[in-house]
C-alpha cells in the first residue's frame, strides 16, 4: 500500500489560479484569482493549499513542504500578542484577511480570536478564528469501526479543503488512528483538530470504566508531538450534572461527553479531565495548542435546547477558559447542537459572558429535527444565524448525519452548505471584503457572462452542468437568457432592453420621466398610439 | 397523446396511510397518519391529495372529483367572514390546523389571512396563508420556450404536493400554455396561482408594447373561468419608479416587472394595471380569486436589496391593498428576493405597515449571490429567517435557480428544503403542533427505531437510503448504532447505558449524586478502584 501513491485531487478550480502576497517577512499568502473574461478579476480567500497550485507536484508520501519558519523563543501566539509582538503567522493571516496586523495581535491578546497553529504543524498555512474575522467553516472527517480507510480520509481531507474547509478534524474511531492522523497532518494546508479521548478509549479497549488521567495525557503528548493544531476537551461534563441528562429526549449526544458521563458515573468521581486541567493546559502551551472546550451536554433534540444540562456545562467552561488563559494557553468553546431559531442568539449571549467571549465555535445548530437526509440544509439555516450573532467558526453537518458516515460527496455538500452559511453571515456582519464576490457574481449575471458567474460561484463545476444540462452549446454562454424562462421571459435581457432605450430617450431620471410624460402624451396620441421600443427578439 | 395516461407518482408515503377527519357539515379533512412500531401514531398535514390514497383510483384525464360543495350565495370567504359566517372551507381549515374556527374567521375578516379558493376550483383542499397558521410553501412549476411539456408539468405538479407544496404556481411561458394550466388545475388537489401577464404576452406576440388592458382583461377572465385560485398582478410598477432601477447592479429582475416597466416606457404612461385595478378587483372578486400583488421591483443582488426601487413599489401595495379590500377582494402581497440577513425583519415591518398586515409571501430570500447551483440553501437560510419573523408563505428556490428550469428532483429538494426553513419557522413562533414532529422523531431516534425514524422524516425515502448506504442489512434497523460512530462511540447508546447504570443504582439527581460520591468514594477505594458498567459492546 506504501508504494501506491493515495489519489487526491488536484489542479486549479474552474477559472482561477493561484496567486501569492508576500509578507514583510517572506511568508507567501495564498490567494486564488479568478479571473473575468471582461480582464479583470477577483482575489479570493483560498484554504486549498499547494493542491490547486498547478505548479506544485504533491507526492502524498512526503507530505507538503514545511511553510512556517522555526521559531526560536517557545511563546504561544497569545503569550506573543501580549507582549506587543506581532508574530509571522498574525502577519500572514492580516494579509489574508485584509485586515491591520495589529488587529489580529488585539484580538488574539484579548483572547477573542486563536491561531491553532501547533509548532509541531509546520506545513499549515496560518489563520484566525475570532468574531471580528471572516466566519470559518470546519470540516469533520475520520473512520469509523464500520467504513472508511486512510487513503480516504487523506482524499477526503484535501477535498475539503479545496471547496473551503478552514479546518478539518479528523474523528478517528475505526482502525489505524495514528496513521490516519499522520497521514492527514502532513498533508494538510489547514489547520487539524482532534478529540483526543477517542484514541484513548481503544487504547483501553473501548470500555470507558477503564479511561485514566495517565492513559489520556499519553494520548494528547502523541498527538501534540504530530502537529495536531486544537483538540476538543469535554472538561466540562461534571457528575453532578449527568442527572440534569436524565429526562432529556436525548440524553447525552456527544460522544465525548457520554464517555465522560459514564467514567465518572462508574467511578463516582469529578471527571479526570477536570481535575488535571492545569496539567493540561501546560501541555498543549508547550506545542501551542489550542483548547476547544467541548460541550460534552449539548442539546441532541430541539425539546433539550438551552436546558439546565447544557448552560450548567457552560458555566464550567467559562471557569476553565480563565484557568487556560492565565496559563497562556488559548481556547475557544464548542457549541450545539439542535436548538430552535429563537433561542440561538441566547446561546452566543451566554457563552460570551460566561467565557469571556473566547472565540464560539458551534456545530450547526440544526433548526429542526425532522429533516435526517438534509441536515445540511437544518443546520446551515442555524448556522447563519448564529454565525450572524457572533460565531467565529462553525462545524458543517453532512446530509448523512444521523445517518451514516459521509462518503466524499458529502463532505462537499456539507463544506459549500457551509460557506453559504459563513459568507451570508460576513455580508451581515458588513465584513468589508464579502460583499466585492456577490458585486462581481451579479454584474457578470446581468451581463450575461455565464463563464464568469460559474466561475465566480462557490461551486463552479455544478454551477455549470446545472445550465448546461439544458443549454449545453457553447453559443449558450453569451446568450441572453437560460431555460428558466426562455428568451421572451428573461427580465434581466428587457431591463437591458429599458437600459439602452431610457438612455437614448433621456428618460434616466424621474423628473426626466415626469416631464416626458406630460410631453409625450400628447406626441403619442397623435402618432396613433404605438411607440417602436425593441423588445421582442 | 389524449389516449395515454400521463404518468404522476401515486401510492402512500413510506411508513404512512390517509386517514381523514370529518368536518361538522361533512367534508373529509385529510392528514397523513405514519405509524410506529411502539403502536403509536402522528398524523400530519397533509398536502398530497387523493394520490397518496391508495383507495383511490387517478384518471388524470378525468381529474379530481369535486370536493367543495356548490355554495349558493355568491361572497367572497372575506365577506363571509366580515358577516361573523364560517364557511365550509373555513370549518375544514381549522380541522386541518388544530385551530379554532373563529380564529380562522377573525384572521380572514381582517385580512390578515386569505383562503385562496376560486370556486371554479372545486378539487381544490382549501387551505389558509397567515402568519398564525403554519407558514405554508408554493412551488414554481411550468414549462419555458426552451424545455419542459403538459404531461412534465403535471407530473412535476402532483409530486411537488406529495412532498408538501401547499400551493403551486404555473409560471409557464412556453407553448400550449391554456392547456399545461387546465390539466393541472383539474388535477391539483392544492390551490394554483398563476401570472396572467406571461399569458397576455404571448397573445400579443412577446412584444410588451402591444399589451393592453383589454388583452390583459381577458386573460385574467379567462383564467378565473378555468379556476386559477391566486393570481401575480405586478400593478405596483409605476412608469416614475423605473429610473430607481438605473443604478442596481441587477436592475429589474422580475419577469412581470420588466414587462410592465418596458409597457410604461414604451407608451410613456402609468401602468394598465394600476389604472384599472379596481376593475381588477371587482373580476377578481366575482369568483374569489386572491391578489398577490407582485414586487415587479424586488432586489436580484444583495447590492439592489431594501432600496428606493423596492419600497417605493411596497407603498403602492399598500394602496391598492386598500382598494382590494374596500371592495372585498383577499390580498397578499409578494417580497424578494436577494436580502442579506441584517436587512430581512425590514421587509417584514415594512410590508405590515404600509399593507395593513395583509399576508406576506415571499420568494426566499437569498442570502447571498455568490452559491448559484445551492440556491434552494442561500435562500432557505433567509427563508426561515423572513418566516420566522412573519412571512405567511414562502415561495421555494430549487437547485436550478439562475441555471435552468427545475426537473422533477429539483422540485422535490426545492420543496422539503422549503418545508425545512417552514417547520424551523413555526418551532421558532411556537405554533403548539409543530414540535410533536420533532419530538417523535428525536424519540424514535433515541430509542433506536430506525424505521420509525426514517418514516417521521420530512423525506423518508432519502434518510432510508442513507443509511442503508453503509449497513444495508434488516438488523441495522434495530441496531443499537450506525455508521457514523460505529458501536462503540455511539452516544446515545452510551447514555441508554448510563440510565440504565443511574437507575439500578439510585443515582438520578443531583442530590443522590452528591451523596452517593461521598459513600462511594470509600466502598470505591476500598474495592481497589474498579465498578463494573456495562458499558463496551
Amino acid at each position: 500500500m506504501a508504494d501506491v501513491q493515495p489519489k487526491v485531487t488536484t489542479g486549479p478550480i474552474s477559472g482561477s489560479r493561484k496567486v501569492h502576497r508576500s509578507t514583510d517577512s517572506g511568508m507567501a499568502v495564498p490567494f486564488r484569482r479568478i479571473e473575468q473574461s471582461d480582464g479583470s478579476h477577483l482575489d479570493v480567500y483560498d484554504t486549498s493549499g499547494p493542491y490547486t497550485d498547478a505548479r506544485t507536484g504533491i507526492d502524498v508520501h512526503r507530505g507538503l513542504p514545511a511553510l512556517r519558519p522555526e521559531r526560536a523563543e517557545h511563546r504561544t501566539q497569545r503569550e506573543s500578542a501580549l507582549r506587543g509582538e506581532i508574530t509571522p503567522e498574525a502577519e500572514f493571516i492580516a494579509v489574508r484577511e485584509g485586515v491591520p496586523a495589529e488587529l489580529v495581535r488585539e484580538e488574539v491578546a484579548a483572547g477573542r480570536a486563536v491561531i491553532p497553529a501547533n509548532r509541531e504543524h509546520p506545513e499549515a498555512e496560518p489563520m484566525i478564528i475570532g468574531k471580528r474575522f471572516l466566519t470559518k467553516v470546519n470540516a469533520n472527517i475520520g473512520n469509523s469501526a464500520v467504513t472508511s480507510s486512510v487513503e480516504e480520509e487523506v482524499d477526503k481531507m484535501v477535498w475539503a479543503a479545496r471547496w473551503g474547509a478552514d479546518t478539518v478534524m479528523d474523528l478517528s474511531t475505526g482502525s489505524r488512528i495514528h496513521e490516519t492522523r499522520e497521514r492527514v497532518l502532513r498533508n494538510s494546508p489547514v489547520p487539524v483538530g482532534t478529540v483526543p479521548i477517542y484514541q484513548a478509549l481503544e487504547a483501553v479497549g473501548g470500555d470507558p470504566a477503564r479511561l485514566s488521567w495517565e492513559v489520556y495525557r499519553d494520548t494528547v503528548i502523541e498527538q501534540c508531538e504530530q502537529g495536531v493544531d486544537y483538540m476538543t476537551v469535554h472538561a466540562g461534563v461534571l457528575l453532578r450534572y449527568v442527572p440534569l441528562t436524565a429526562e432529556r429526549v436525548t440524553g447525552i449526544v456527544s460522544r465525548g461527553g457520554a464517555i465522560m458521563a459514564a467514567w465518572c458515573l462508574a467511578h463516582h468521581r469529578e471527571s479526570f479531565l477536570h481535575e488535571h486541567f492545569a496539567e493540561l493546559c501546560d501541555i498543549l502551551r508547550g506545542y501551542d495548542v489550542t483548547f476547544s472546550l467541548g460541550d460534552g451536554l449539548r442539546p441532541g433534540s430541539i425539546a433539550d435546547a438551552n436546558d439546565r444540562a447544557q448552560f450548567a456545562e457552560l458555566e464550567t467552561l467559562g471557569e476553565l477558559t480563565a484557568i487556560a488563559r492565565d496559563r497562556g494557553t488559548q481556547v475557544m468553546i464548542e457549541g450545539p447542537g439542535h436548538v430552535p431559531l429563537h433561542l440561538i442568539e441566547e446561546n452566543v449571549r451566554r457563552e460570551e459572558e460566561l467565557c469571556a467571549e473566547a472565540p464560539f465555535y458551534t456545530l450547526g445548530p440544526l433548526t429542526t429535527d425532522i429533516a435526517p437526509g438534509y441536515d445540511h440544509i437544518t443546520s446551515a439555516v442555524g448556522a447563519a444565524a448564529i454565525a450572524r450573532a457572533g460565531t467565529a467558526m462553525l462545524c458543517y453537518v453532512t446530509p448523512k448525519e444521523h445517518l451514516g458516515l459521509p462518503n466524499r460527496e458529502d463532505v462537499k455538500t456539507g463544506v459549500i452548505s457551509y460557506k453559504i452559511a459563513a459568507h451570508a453571515a460576513d455580508l451581515a456582519k458588513g465584513h468589508p471584503l464579502a460583499q466585492q464576490r456577490d458585486d462581481a457574481l451579479s454584474t457578470a449575471r446581468f451581463e450575461f457572462r455565464w463563464n464568469d458567474q460559474f466561475d465566480l460561484a462557490l461551486d463552479p463545476d455544478t454551477a455549470r452542468s446545472f445550465h448546461d444540462e439544458t443549454l449545453p452549446a457553447e453559443p449558450a454562454k453569451t446568450a441572453h437568457f437560460c431555460s428558466m424562462c426562455g428568451p421572451k421571459f428573461c427580465s434581466m435581457r428587457i431591463t437591458g432592453d429599458i437600459r439602452r432605450y431610457a438612455q437614448e430617450h433621456g428618460l434616466t431620471s424621474t423628473d426626466a420621466i415626469e416631464a416626458g410624460m406630460r410631453e409625450k402624451s400628447a406626441e403619442f396620441t397623435a402618432g396613433g398610439g404605438r411607440i417602436n421600443l425593441p423588445l421582442a427578439e
